[in-house]
């Protein structure tokens, strides 16, 4: 529906509403083009819609998530209202199911799980579950405006930063971590300038990242990944500011396919590298990156685009859709708990103790 | 034209023809949907067609512009028999200002200004002229040939590979630079597979490089450029081989951008860089790679794709078609005079000696 005809301003913190009783999702594969949203009543369709990313971004995810459950509970409950629970778990596990990497969609079922573990089968468990989906939601802004404050505070100079992807308010409850630093940085006077990356082959960058930061007045200019490199070699940018969709107990980062690649490049020409996330990403049970399931999607998506064939007929492509960047290459992870500066297994562990 | 009703196979090494006294090249810009030639009888067209990227690749620019003095000559000396050399003149100027980079054009159109130099104002050019400008073109395949086995010759055992944009038949009289290496190598057992950047925003690699080795049967898979330091990570990938479209007095190297990210991501893993370039692609005049021009073209190509906006609307983009990567992450120059590890200024010189 279109996103006008709602009552509901545009805009990119609005990317995930309650309302009316449903989930409604800003559809984030028709933007900047159109901003329409779609409804959502059934659990089943809310996964497909992270599946077919009407949703991204790791937090937006997990709120997503939460809220599916709320309408899983509503449907089970009213279907059997004293023996709900096993129904629920059964869409909990279609949820869990619709994205791989993203820690932050596991982290948020298993958050819904708790209050349900509270609830007796003869409770009605929607009000409770829909009063946790609203915390997941209301907290993720917080810690965003959190690590906004934090990661803007170790930015010393007024520099150019590139990002990677779109790690802004549409990735989350609303604010955005990357882009929340650089929404802090920004009405500090430290960021000039945003470079972003396209970030093929989705191209949030140019969809999303350039979208949301324009409605804020934010400069942005927007660069093909090839690009990075000299854009680095010129030294104007003092940082490369990414989210992330699961961090391992030794700080390695999983993110958009593309991260790792900017974060050498970074490396080699001394710039450094921010990531920020909320806690909720960060995976102790995972020693390390190469733990992360890494999630690959269609070779179709790299070979067509807007529905139209790129590539020579019949030839196939490898698109794995994350990446791992070591946590050697990164200089600080920014947390709504803190900052852990070359991050390893110690600072990590003491960071989440 | 359809390609197919002038009777010309239709493959990668036909892509510039001398036909029937007009010169035909298959137009780059809508492969592999189409192959279609376009007939060119002017200087100002064919000028035209190498800006707009109707024929891409430095040595094929250069032997585009050899045939567009043959075309230019033959109306200067239709119109003004005993005094053609002043028009002739402007005109390769203004083929010389189709694009920047390439040093091939320059190089092209001095040869031909060569054999100008040795003829009278009453001398009819053009038959001396087509025979420099197919000499011109014919060398360029012998080179390819010759660079094929030299640059097959320096991979020790049987390995994937990277290559990044189109060194291809495509981009050269025939037979290709990089593309050449890898026919050359497959052809010896050393190259399983080729690994091929998809090259944002033109899209070379995909509609292109895979295009090519498609019809040789050469196995290719395609990455988005952001994809490359993971699969460099993975440890199969032996060589990223690439092409050039300047090479400076030093060793550095200008080409597609997106080569310099390869290649600082190809240093991190310890991943062998070779670059395959013509002697033509050397420029002795530029003492380093800070030195060539690097040409930027229209926000709109990384903006847009297909003609549809993909870009927020209002949204800048900065577009460096071509960067420069250092000699210091090069490991070899392959060229038909022989091979230069490590490149330094000494050793260029002693090649070009």
């Amino acid at each position: 529906m279109e996103a006008s005809s709602l009552n509901i301003p545009i805009n990119a913190d609005n990317a995930i509403v309650w309302h009316d009783e449903r989930l409604l999702l800003l559809d984030q594969r028709v933007l900047p083009e159109k901003a329409e949203f779609i409804g959502f009543d059934t659990p089943q369709l809310a996964a497909e819609a992270i599946r077919q990313m009407v949703v991204r971004g790791a937090p937006a995810i997990g709120i997503t998530a939460a809220y599916g459950v709320v309408l899983a509970a509503r449907l089970r409950a009213a279907a059997s209202p004293t023996a709900w629970k096993v129904g629920l778990k059964e869409d909990m596990e279609l949820l869990a199911q619709s994205r791989p990497t993203a820690v932050n969609l596991f982290w948020a079922l298993a958050r819904m799980q708790g209050v349900i573990d509270t609830l007796n089968e003869t409770d009605d468990p929607v009000s409770r579950l829909l009063e946790e989906a609203k915390a997941i939601h209301q907290e993720d802004i917080a810690a965003n405006r959190k690590m906004g404050e934090l990661g803007a505070g170790l930015i010393e100079e007024a520099t150019q930063v590139i990002t990677h992807c779109n790690a802004g308010a549409l990735a989350t409850g609303g604010y955005g971590t990357a882009l929340g630093v650089v929404r802090s940085g920004h009405a500090a006077g430290k960021i000039s300038q945003v470079c972003a990356d396209e970030t093929r082959p989705w191209m949030q960058g140019s969809r999303l990242t350039a979208w949301e930061l324009q409605q804020d007045n934010i400069p942005v200019t927007l660069l093909v990944e090839g690009a990075a490199a000299s854009l680095l070699a010129q030294g104007d940018v003092g940082w490369v500011i990414v989210g992330s969709d699961r961090i391992a107990a030794n700080g390695d980062v999983a993110n958009k396919i593309g991260t790792y690649t900017l974060a050498v490049a970074a490396k080699y020409h001394g710039v450094k590298v921010m990531v920020v996330a909320p806690t909720s990403t960060i995976d102790m049970s995972l020693s390390s990156g190469r733990d992360i399931p890494i999630e690959s999607r269609d070779p179709a998506e790299v070979l067509s685009f807007g529905g139209k064939q790129i590539g020579a007929e019949g030839v196939g492509a490898w698109n794995p859709v994350f990446d791992v960047t070591p946590a050697a290459l990164v200089d600080a992870i920014v947390t709504e708990k803190g900052v852990v500066r070359s991050p390893d297994s110690k600072k990590m562990a003491e960071l989440m103790a």
